[in-house]
């Protein structure tokens, strides 16, 4: 968060170290200011194809506006009776994991002053779509199971590679909001 | 699924029904072939910035391919560090689980024969980035809270509307992973 002005830039794998340190300490001190809420809004377009709208957060105590408004399409693939206008609904939730372990993993590297050379990463999830289909009550819902498998080219001895890439579970919202559970309220607005 | 050849088509919402019925008559009689996996391919490009290929998936026994190959791009805003390149990871979850609830409630709706005429609902999750900064340990690193607001026209009385709204919950992928958890392991490929 850029709370404060500072002289020198140093920035370790794209992101500015200094400002990132500012940040923390900025943080420390009034704690207050890392409370964020960000907010998505949906619209249905017909069968399985509905749009995102991400335009809007709060946090360091006041509202911030985008600065592009990103619109995002969901779809079912044909085999999924949808007409594969976007990747579908739970394609996204990996989209949303894969770049968030990245980018948890990428800003510790730099904060720890690791250069990153290459970070890529592939996802699989398994779902029974028995739970989807009312089939199974048996049967949940969501995935089972998720792996991701990553692949770095780092400055830091090969031995260090698995201590590296731990950073990014171990700071990731989005991992931490799979693995371990958000509560999600369901209201009508009348 | 496309696991039958049907005779006429009904569709309510989009969502060809006569196939919905067949697919779920087909999973019944062979329940493997609702065994799915999903995936995402990512690639870091720079500080906040990166992005996620969907390309393929597996269900009914073989591989699939999309028609199109989907790039999803995700930064940070400039405030936390990013250049705004697209949504950040966060946000991507709201979408994930919007664009799912969304799908799970206009599928559950055709199949009873209920029609639509609109669907929109917005998302707003909390989240103290405490824990993404590694500042307070106490503090969890994702969503601490995420609300959901719908609105909803459809053909029911208004009295209805309430039961009608449950049904993406109820059936959503996305709203069970998120709300129960799913187990994700973390592999470094060699």
């Amino acid at each position: 968060m850029k709370v404060q002005k500072i002289e020198e830039q140093h920035t370790t794998n794209g992101v500015n170290v200094n400002e990132l340190f500012n940040t923390i300490d900025s943080v420390k001190k009034s704690p207050v200011i890392a409370k964020f809420k960000f907010r998505a809004d949906n619209e249905w377009i017909g069968g399985g194809h509905n749009r995102t709208t991400i335009k809007d957060f709060y946090g360091i105590q006041k509202e911030h506006r985008h600065e592009a408004t990103f619109k995002l399409d969901a779809d079912e693939p044909p085999l999924l009776l949808g007409t594969g206008k976007g990747p579908n609904p739970v394609e996204y939730l990996l989209t949303a994991l894969a770049a968030c372990v990245t980018t948890a993993l990428v800003y510790h590297a730099a904060a720890k002053g690791i250069m990153l050379k290459s970070v890529e990463s592939r996802l699989e999830g398994d779902i029974d779509l028995q739970g989807f289909l009312g089939i199974d009550k048996n049967v949940r819902n969501g995935y089972q199971e998720i792996r991701m498998y990553f692949k770095i080219d780092a400055d830091v001895p090969e031995e260090e590679l698995e201590e590296l890439v731990q950073l990014g579970p171990t700071y990731s919202p989005v991992f931490d909001s799979i693995t371990k559970g958000v509560p999600v309220s369901v209201h009508l607005d009348k």
